[in-house]
């Protein structure tokens, strides 16, 4: 359906002050060498283009989103309720109540429309969890994603090893 | 603008089984003569029918919008993204989490998009909050309605004595 | 009632500390031109004075009241008891539990006076729910805020555009 | 300044609806033959009352109020705002939040009006610590009601050993 | 990988108490048609088979996990941490704290290990995640699951117009 | 019982890097020119010496007690327990958690046995309260008392004034 | 130290209102064959008999000590303040904040002062414990214990794999 | 068993991040001279190697086990769940939440793996605990602790006296 180099993953946050903490997912994504596009699209001040941008995800060829919001945090949820595709949440810390509002707004959807919350500005799980999800087909992206996957979590164990020794 | 029969206030809800918390808005609404229209809304099962209700809804003569939503609750926030008119927002208790979690979904709103919230629960106060506004302008109906308001205070208070006696 | 000179909301804060947090409300009401009085108005400290201010707002002209306060924030939800306006409260973050207190002080009141809460900090969107409010009604001055608000709207998706692009 | 008979104590509640929590202070008043006074002073439903009852409490001759309140509960910091005498601050709970709004209501009082704060429910601790305060001047009212606290102090202590046998 | 029925999803729980909650995932899983497995392994009473559990899960066939627990809620970071698969996790609600113990534990993994959290006791959600994921890769499963996941939708939607009628 | 020169109130704490927050109530009382003493004495690591300070308190001329602690705080709620004294509580916020463990572990004592809580932090008003208490009985100091409280409430206000001018 | 018979775990509780919570630790040591004495001893009504029972108890040949309270929980940190014993704390739940506040107040000690801390009315895992710090020394009975405790980590699987089959 | 020199307790935690705050616990164990082993086991990313720690641990002559870990903090129950030693678990606060989520991952085991919680950060107090644990028990070195333990109280206790002096 896409080429391999038109984007898999939709990287959308609320306010472009969300950067900072998003741009973990981008990285984590690129380190597995998989095509994203990040962009602006708040549920606020742009509902209508937020809800288009969910209702053409799929036909584009996105096959996850990754969204990030914080405070009243109302698009992924508002995106998971327009697509098929999975959405995978992003709880942004904003200046007062250290996230938990931003945790609250995300994971606690109505049955229905899930989001796949991560922990409050866990972004770098976001992009990890996609990894997963387009890991998880049949394929062969999803077999060069699991190998990846398995070398990945050799790293991660390895480089714990390191620390303690 | 509106005839006196053709709602003022929309009242909307993200499911029907919020009607038990809901309906207390609009008995508010009754005891002070306003009309309104009522129905469900759901933010996340019929997306563009709600944009599409928010984006008409000062045209159509509304000049309040109550929403009441539990949970990840997005209505009135996505309502007041696409409309000028105030948006009153009542969080309803789900089963868990006793309403907190819809208090702040509906309360941390974003610069540049306010929701008057209430309590937890409080659709009552939410329908008052509706006659206030209405009460705030020019005109027979806001000074019909201020008259009441004072009157209504009146016997809260009495009825308070009545108590205390 | 107001001629297009005399204020026509009252910004009242629990302290004079709180301005750095209420000063947003004020200048969102400029950029409306909306004409308003900013005063300190002690709920403790000053208690029949608060009952005064809120007794005569409406007669003084007031169309709407913005208080903010922090902690035990009595303010906005005493002056709701003695005047019919819509108050609108805005929970001001003090050295500890960030807020949290203030805002459950404002929102949870009791039915029969309801205080429009926005979120922890959200002078702003205080002063634009003034806005929304005074649009709402009939009149000159609602047809000229209708038209900005739905200005404002639009420049906010422009500039959440720009950003996103 | 009072009689044997004439009220000592002001025990004040925001609505009858308290009364099941709150007559556990009158309780424990009636056992250490306090005279008091009980009354319903609703903050917000009769605030030039509520006003008065704190401006004119010490010249009636109260020496302690009681207030208990739920929610955004602002009866025991606005008494507390009038008048000179301590005032004891009863969080009552709601259908929601479990007392939490109204225990921070109450307690968290800005620097310079004091509340004195109990536990949630805990009217009957309100009572015992108005009995403290009578206790800890001097006069023969204190000195007897030193005595009696001194013997509810052994009785408790030998109902906890008489538990433990 | 997997003929049409051999388990595609891995659907655990920490005890069979949490069976009440979680078969509303059995449920929606059931309804899409896809095939799985539910089982109770327990992170803490039975640590090592639950790391044999998802070490061999992807090559069982598995291509999704859910894990529901509660408390101090290890399975599905647990799981997540031995897997290359998706893992989905389902906050359970004990006795104590309404929930909030088990969605800490569950989504707040650090970075390298995502979990997919859903809502408090959102087992529904969880099993309607579990086929968007599957719905998000190539061949014919994934095909047919889309439009079944649009058709869920256009009736979610009508049921909510239902009830709003 | 005691001359003029003899501490009416014992201030004490759980440690000394207490002092920064409790201080603030020493400057109260001696703003009040009420002769008090203060010192450390620590729950947990002089258990039998806080047993016996409270214990000889009474007898000592103390008529009101000020205790502030942080965290798992148990002086205040042990020294109420083995005095007949009225004991204020003040909740130190140390590093984690701003003061909330300090409040409940203070304020949430079962019945019997009641602290005085204050706001977190709240130093200033436990001096206050103590001089309410003080003033709340008969004899001169109690008559001088209440007049400076009369005063003081008058300066709050006037402050208060001239902030909002 | 101790012979067979004379108990080796002081199992001790604020009131007798605590025992349906705390028999589950009673239970447990009887499975393991622990002698126990259980006793109600308050911090707040029997403030030395508890410093008496904590400073005795290992005289008195007692090796752990557990103790259950609620609310402002300050038994376990007392005790623990005078006894070189470990001490293991169970949070009670009373009526309100389910038993957030009985937590915060027996795990938040000050450094020097461990408490144990166990869950939310976890008595039975109080008990085991116990069980465990008994196992952990030298000595026929730490022997015969750790087998105990193998067997019964045993026991545990084999349920769970039980109630999985 | 093990002689002076082998390690008495295994301090673990799940990142080399920890060690800030762990490191409180080591100074402890080297104040009382027990010999003592550190090391990163990370529950997630060596979760096998983990799962060995513990149930080698005994074997390998350690008595007790310190694991400090944060966020969705799995290693101390872990640990507790295959070892018959006990386990003292350390929430470790990280950038969000300010350690709630560590505390309720560590204490809300289920019923059957007991973790001895202690207070968020409280390293210091975790190794205290494992000097009180190793003290109870028989034998030379027990005996030796309990002494050091008393002596140490007395430590605590005069310093708290000079601060007061």
């Amino acid at each position: 359906m896409a080429d391999d180099s038109s984007p898999l993953v939709g990287l959308v946050m609320g306010s472009n002050s969300d950067w900072p903490t998003m741009k973990a997912a981008a990285a984590a994504l690129d380190e597995f060498g998989i095509p994203f596009e990040a962009d602006v699209v708040s549920a606020h001040r742009m509902a209508e283009e937020m809800i288009d941008y969910g209702r053409t995800a799929h036909d584009r060829g996105l096959r996850v989103i990754i969204a990030g919001a914080g405070g009243a945090a109302h698009l992924p949820g508002m995106l998971a309720s327009v697509t098929p595709l999975p959405v995978i949440g992003v709880p942004v810390a904003l200046r007062h109540l250290d996230g938990m509002d931003s945790l609250l707004s995300i994971v606690q959807m109505p049955a229905g429309v899930p989001v796949a919350t991560v922990s409050i500005g866990g972004a770098r799980n976001a992009g990890l969890l996609a990894v997963r999800t387009l890991a998880s087909g049949d394929g062969d992206l999803a077999a060069r994603l699991r190998e990846q996957l398995v070398e990945f979590a050799a790293d991660l164990s390895a480089q714990a090893h390191a620390k303690g020794a």
